[in-house]
């Protein structure tokens, strides 16, 4: 497929009308072609305008074409072939195994919300039967189902450019959800992004779908990402990036005239907990375990672990040599962008500096551009609670291993930490009593708790919550993974006393769509 | 029961060291006993230290108990008998029959919440087991279930001083989801405060719970209220008011270091759609209804009919008449406090000075203080569309009938419009293919839509939305009456690989108790 470098407007390929950018290969620092023509804020409003259009039709769809929509979606990219593995690779760093992995996830994603849409169950519906005879006053027949929001903004992550990218879980649920959708294509990966635009359009022009359902934008955030946002006719954000990029999107959202949900996963440093007992096994496996995870994709995962408690003493030294051992044979891996490698040297320089934080162990530069050493380093656990700067996300292969006293330490260490997306605890039957108290701080902190295992791979299923509480995201009530991620672009309506013939099919008497509903309260499965 | 005059603040009285402020009877702008001192930021300190530490022991209580203290709340309040009431009216100037509805409302909908905490399905469990043998890699068992967010902030309004103030819709829910609840008394009526939060107290009490599950606090809203939304143990806030008074607090809640949710419901004028067909029947009739249900409650329900849409012609004519009939009967009804009298002859006001609009007709002033005579304004279409002064919402006995040439011109109309509450439509079968169109219109800026009746009463059910797009409320994904306004409370937390002794209840094999799960996506229920 040639690229064109082009915005893909409404089903059309719009050359933007407000100057260039390229791709750049983060392996070499070399500029990529095509061009990327950038949108003007006028091109953004045909955008806008069409999503705003396709809303009533899309969002009314029969279940059966919507869920084809979504698995056309996911045939187009696999049509796509190595192409899209390669363009990736090249823009992003990623190896091409972990690519193929991410593309896999991306169209499975796709494939269970359209099954999520042909069950029916997100529509909500609810029906409380008219009571005529009710004393005092006679009950009306109500009926609640949960419509989507309207158009969608989504911007795609740099760490996923497949999985979190144009088709990824943000823009599956909204699709899911009934919602149009606009991508502002993540400037590190424009040929990915156009690659995977162009098979999402096809699917909107197979399926005869209005072409505004679906639009691809290229442009810089500070101005047409937050004139996105800003758009009247947009009626929630889905983000995945920065702490500071995302409170950007917040501020604009919430400053307008209607504020909008903003569904931001932005910072997590995902501490691990190892207890006593764990340290009974095979420690050096387990020290090897923690760096593989610190150091996979180069470090660049939502829930890397960038913190690792371990207890004072001889078992933790040995958790700590093991650590050294392992982080030293490594060498550096290609970042996602230049960008990301300075902002990770920045936050290294930061950990290096800080007052009675050592380096437990470094790996070597790797051979191409943007591929700094990874390192470990390592403080007691009350330099840790004290110092802020222990605390912020360092976006790649860095971590920090706190040393602590005694268990009972762990509770209020983990009250005074940010919320995060992950905790994860090392533990055997013996330390169980200790891990007790710890689950509830947990809860309160975090929107998964792993046992004996590590937080990266996060699994796309049905009991999946990749979220938290601020600054993890925006809005510790969701989750950007898994089938629940649907919520965040549904609202419920209620009709009341409304004639069969005026009523929304999945709140019909004949039920059309055969969804489930709650009558009373009480389940009414078909 | 002698009133006190005194916060309560977990479990205490607490004399306020910040000055006092007394009730005042509306009807008589008599100052009303006992004075009720204010609390300082110190003491507001306590309260919500207390609530913050009864979070782990309310969270987990086993449903039985949970659903009995809800219950005992409701046993309490009627317990007060006729004082609360007769407090309740001298306060209000409510009606003793509108309120003793009321009551048997806030009642009832603490023991549906009761019934919900039983059923378990607000748990929201989620089981997705672990397959040891997928490739490449194997699944781990991950259950997913809904926690409560925390200890919450509610607000209660002026204009439910039982239904939505201290055991009103916003602490049922958030008890019911399990967060603890500071209440700000409404300034307005202070002594039916005291008498409902003595009934709670009563019940956290003999329920032996932690003190700190509930506090009520009298202050200033804009030094104690702000205070209490910004204080980093609460972490979400349940407002009923004006939208000065919700954007503020959300404004408040937004620049927190961890932001929080918050759920105004703030202002509606819920526009009423009289179509052709419709005045093929008794017009007079309809007439009649509409007056009543603007000035039902001297016209301060938040679902109150501010804006009818009726035809041009003849038939509109007659409908108009038979309003400017049934208003010049009517006399004026005590407001809630002399400062809603203030605001609502403002709004009158500006509505009278505006151009084209006119008259249509006038009530007369009632015999007690604060009871302004009741009217009913008309203008033009084009003269409604062009001038937001039209738009805003009266609180009172006020509201502007809208004539229009076509039917077409609705969607139009409708789409100029702020979100709303409700929507109300008067059809015949002859108008279905007109309302057809309208439906999707008025789905984007409402959150119930009602087909031949009125906005005002609010049914408590299953399926009740009592929501809409800003500035309706402030979370239009929301409800705050309902059995739904419990998801307002709560977040999902993922548990991945816990073995069964470490697992909370409703996620142990054994399901102890006994919720209904979703397991691999599929119900599973008990």
């Amino acid at each position: 497929m040639t690229l064109q470098g082009h915005s893909l407007i409404a089903g059309e390929a719009a050359p933007g009308t407000s100057g260039t950018a390229y791709g750049i290969n983060p392996a070499t620092n070399e500029q990529l072609e095509p061009a990327y023509t950038l949108i003007s804020e006028q091109q953004l409003k045909i955008a806008t305008d069409a999503a705003a259009d396709a809303f009533d039709s899309f969002s009314t769809l029969e279940p059966e074409r919507h869920a084809r929509f979504l698995e056309a979606i996911a045939e187009n990219i696999e049509d796509i072939g190595d192409e899209l593995i390669e363009r990736a690779s090249t823009e992003t760093g990623l190896g091409l195994a972990r690519l193929q992995g991410e593309r896999a996830r991306t169209t499975g994603q796709l494939r269970l919300f359209a099954d999520v849409v042909r069950q029916g169950d997100f529509r909500g519906v609810r029906i409380d039967p008219a009571i005529p005879d009710r004393a005092p006053l006679p009950r009306a027949d109500i009926r609640q189902r949960q419509i989507p929001l309207g158009p969608v903004a989504v911007f795609g992550a740099s760490n996923f450019p497949l999985a979190f990218s144009v088709a990824g879980g943000d823009t599956a649920s909204a699709f899911a959800a009934g919602c149009p959708v606009i991508v502002k294509a993540h400037n590190a990966h424009p040929g990915t992004a156009e690659l995977v635009g162009r098979a999402i359009t096809k699917a909107v022009r197979d399926l005869g779908l209005h072409p505004g359902v679906f639009s691809l934008i290229y442009g810089s955030g500070a101005s047409i990402g937050q004139a996105l946002v800003a758009d009247p006719a947009i009626k929630a954000v889905g983000f995945t990036g920065s702490r500071a990029g995302g409170t950007a999107l917040m501020r604009t959202a919430a400053a307008r005239p209607e504020p909008i949900p903003v569904y931001a996963e932005m910072s997590s440093i995902n501490p691990v907990y190892i207890f006593p007992g764990a340290l009974n096994g095979d420690v050096e496996a387990l020290a090897q375990q923690y760096v593989t995870s610190v150091t996979g994709s180069s470090g660049q995962l939502c829930t890397s672990p960038g913190l690792v408690f371990v207890p004072a003493g001889d078992a933790g030294n040995r958790f700590a040599a093991g650590v050294t051992d392992a982080i030293t044979q490594l060498s550096g891996q290609t970042m996602l962008s230049g960008g990301i490698a300075s902002a990770w040297q920045h936050g290294h320089d930061a950990l290096e500096a800080a007052s009675d934080v050592e380096v437990l162990g470094r790996g070597t530069k790797g051979p191409d551009e943007n591929s700094p050493a990874p390192a470990v380093f390592t403080a007691n656990l009350d330099v840790f609670t004290t110092n802020p700067v222990l605390h912020e996300e360092i976006f790649g292969a860095a971590s920090l291993v706190v040393r602590y006293k005694g268990v009972e330490d762990l509770v209020e260490a983990t009250g005074k930490l940010e919320g995060q997306l992950t905790a994860s605890l090392h533990v055997t039957e013996d330390d169980y009593s200790a891990v007790a108290p710890l689950i509830p701080a947990l809860e309160r902190k975090v929107g998964r708790i792993i046992i004996n295992g590590w937080p990266t791979g996060v699994e796309v299923g049905h009991a999946m919550v990749h979220g938290g509480p601020f600054p993890a995201t925006s809005d510790s009530k969701t989750t950007s993974v898994g089938t629940l991620a649907i919520n965040r672009f549904l609202r419920p309506v209620a009709y009341q006393n409304f004639p069969e013939q005026l009523r929304p099919a999945p709140l019909q008497d004949a039920n059309p769509w055969q969804v489930n509903r709650l009558v009373d309260g009480q389940p009414d499965h078909n």
